[in-house]
Formats: structure tokens, C-alpha cells, sequence
């Protein structure tokens, strides 16, 4: 789901600047500009089983000065029903100076003519943007030490989100993997990291993961680049889990 | 493009053969049979760019007494430019007893009914499976110890040629990945690899890929269970390289 997500940002992106030869997205007035996440969060009330056709729906918005929004409203493309939205949150950086940047005024303006007004919320207020609590000192869960690969790597060079994601879920305990439905993820990117980087996969439990009763089950999640003493942290996540047939595949 | 391939051979089986209530694919007298490739052949001519619409086709042959075949053909769904092709080679074994097993007699009826007769030749005869020559015992292109991550398993639990594919490629010389395009990729499924497994990616070169002379460069490619000793070999292939501006990215 999250590389559906993606997929459809990019082509959203491509439809609204246009396609340079490259194939890559371009448009006036963004010359050295990139944008880079922040933040995403993504939550399913259901998922899509094979073969299902889904439909996505996305779009920008304004968020605050600095910031842009771009969300997702996911459903099921044949019953209409609703299966679940994500958010994220964008800063637009010079990618030679690194430092942020404000939209060009025609930019901004540009996409606001193309954007729903008002914007549409796809998760209700108060649900998103929650802080993610500093991760603790001794993780209880150890994943492996995973390698970034090449082919993890998204054109500007980076390792991009559904990567990351595939990477913290080998810190879940194996009865949560195979016994419960990931609801929701949320997801702070803080560094870069590129391919060749080999990074720790941490987990630590914030519910009683042990009994099996039957609750809902959340996780605190960090990244870090290894190597000597405490690595770089490059992304951090809280996922909440349901049992399955709670949440219905359907 | 191998996972464009991947999806477009798993949409074909469910369309012939029914879709199950779980969402995968199954059909009538195909109970604990189960597909296995033991063999992958790509070439590309010309590799699409972000945006392209590509059209990917596909069909199913006899090949021998045990085995079929799955082939595709890849070309510009504008332009109808012919981009590529793709083989494979598939026994049927039995789920549980492991072993190889005929087609039962119905299945294969059907099967031949909605293949292309005669079949269709993707690849020039006397270009396909051709061997692979055994791995030295001295490898000179040594990549990083990768582990089988929980995303990249199939429904099967297995994991998949894609992932195969991107491990190898964190062992090809930085400048023959960035200057060269991979023009065709034959590939030998050797034995299982599960989530968790840790595998040793190792390349030799079969041509001289010092000089950079502007030739194609050839590679032969094993993974292998790590661990005390020389571990179980899971999959060997040799990749061929062409410089970026002898094969056009269209």
C-alpha cells in the first residue's frame, strides 16, 4: 500500500509540473528546489486483498509557512468502500545550499488553483501530527543490521519510506507479524541515508505485547545508522497493530 | 521490469485458473501442486522511463515432459516499439511431498487451449539456457552479507527472483552500475531462501572490466547461505552489461 501511495504521489506530481526528457517531473520556478518529507502517516481500516482494484485519490494543501501537505484517500475502486488515507508533510530545500526554502510565489500559486478548497481532511484533526515519545535507552527488540541496497534507492539517491518501513518490521515480534493487521504507521524522517549505509532496526513495545489478549498492540520504532557508539537516527515510527479479523481483509 | 513482470505472470494465472476467496490464485486439480521456476531470462533492448506506458504479454508453453514455460514480450504501448523479452522455465512439485510431478492431463488440456499455437519464440532459439559456468572458488566481487527481509517473501513464504536480482547487484563495480544499463539478466534457481536467511552475494567478472573500453562486461553472479562453511547455493547468474548510449533508455 505504501508503494501505491508513492506511485500515485509521483504521477501526481509528473501530471502537475510536467515531464522533463529525463522522465523525472520538472517545472518552472523550481529549478534547485526538492522537496523532502517530514513526516507521514498512513492508516488502513481495511486492506485490499489480490487482484481487488483500489482507488486513490490524492492532493496538496497549504501547512503553515514552511510546510506543504500532500494526502491520500484510499478505497475500494469497486464497492466504494473507504479502506484508509494517509498524510505527509513536506519542506522545500535548496538541494545546493541544503538549507530551507519558501515556494515561489507562482508556484504556490499554482497549486492552490489545483488544490481542493478547503482542503480536505482525510484523518480528523488531533489524530495526526502526534509526537513520537524519544526513543528508550535499552530496546527490547533487535533486528538485524540491514544493508541500504541500490535498488532501495529512489532517484534523487535516497532510501525512501516503504524501504524504511520494510526495514523496522523485522524488530516485530513474529506473533504480532503473522497474528495481527498493521493499522497504522507513523513516521518522522530525521536524516538521509543512502545506499551502501548499513543501519540498525530497533523496537520497543508500548503495550503489554506478551499475553496475546486480543488488544490492539503499539510499537515504538527507530532507525540508526551503525557504526561506533550511537548512530544517526534517520527515521522514527509508532505502529499500531489489530488482530486480525478485527480488522477485516476484505 | 522484473516486478512488472512478476505481477503481470501472477494476473494471468489468477485469470486462468480462478481467484480464491484468500485472493490467490486456484483452480480445479491443482490441489498441493504447486509451480517452482528453476529458470529466468531477461533481455532488454531499450528500458522505458518514468511515465511510459508499457504493454507486457505473456503465455505459457510445454516445455519437455515436466516442465512449462512462461514467456513475455515487452514492447511501447504508444509506440509499439519492441523493448524486450522474458523466459522462464517451471517444474510442478508437490506441496507436500516436495517432489516433482506431472501436469495432471486436464489442466494441461486447458493450458495448451489458451496458449498461442505454435508457441510463440521470444528469445532466439539457441540464446536460451544456455549454461552457467560454475562459480570460482576465488570471487573477486564480494557484497555485503544480506538478510531475507519479511517483505520481500512471496505468498509462498519464498523469496522472489526480484529480490534475487537486487541483492546480486550490490556486488557489481560502482562504475559498471552507474555507466552501464543490464541488458540481459539468466538466471538459475538453485534452492529456498526464507525470511530471516542470511545470504553472501558474490560477483566474479567474465570479461575485463578494468579498462572501461566502451565493450559490454559480463558478470557471473551467486548467492549463498552464510555460515560456518560454504553454504547451500540458492541462485547463480551471469548479467550483461552494455555503456548507457549503446542501448537508448527511449
Amino acid at each position: 500500500m505504501a508503494n501505491l501511495l508513492q506511485e500515485v504521489g509521483g504521477n501526481h506530481g509528473v501530471a502537475l509540473w510536467g515531464r522533463a526528457d529525463s522522465g523525472f517531473a520538472s517545472m518552472p520556478g523550481m529549478d534547485h528546489l526538492i522537496f523532502v518529507a517530514t513526516r507521514m502517516q498512513i492508516r488502513m481500516e481495511a486492506y485490499p486483498k489480490w487482484g481487488d482494484l483500489v482507488r486513490l485519490e490524492t492532493f496538496f494543501a497549504e501547512d503553515g509557512r514552511l510546510c506543504t501537505r500532500r494526502d491520500w484517500h484510499i478505497t475500494d475502486a469497486t464497492t466504494g468502500a473507504y479502506l484508509g488515507a494517509a498524510t505527509s508533510t513536506w519542506v522545500t530545500i535548496n538541494s545546493e545550499t541544503r538549507k530551507l526554502s519558501k515556494l515561489p510565489e507562482e508556484v504556490r500559486t499554482r497549486w492552490l488553483n489545483l488544490s481542493p478548497s478547503p482542503p480536505r481532511i482525510v484523518l480528523p484533526v488531533g489524530e495526526t501530527k502526534r509526537k513520537l515519545e524519544d526513543f528508550p535507552e535499552d530496546a527490547a527488540l533487535v533486528g538485524p543490521v540491514v544493508s541500504a541496497r541500490r535498488t532501495d534507492m529512489d532517484p534523487n539517491g535516497h532510501i525512501n519510506n516503504v524501504c524504511y518501513m520494510s526495514w523496522a518490521l523485522e524488530a516485530v515480534p513474529r506473533h504480532v507479524y503473522n497474528g495481527y493487521h498493521l493499522r497504522e504507521v507513523e513516521m518522522d524522517f530525521k536524516a538521509e541515508c543512502h545506499a551502501g549505509d548499513l543501519v540498525e532496526v530497533l523496537g520497543h513495545p508500548l503495550t503489554d505485547t506478551s499475553n496475546g489478549n486480543g488488544c490492539a498492540q503499539q510499537f515504538l520504532h527507530t532507525l540508526r545508522k551503525a557504526g561506533g557508539g550511537k548512530g544517526a537516527e534517520v527515521w522514527r515510527a509508532r505502529t499500531t497493530w489489530v488482530p486480525k479479523g478485527k480488522v477485516a481483509s476484505r
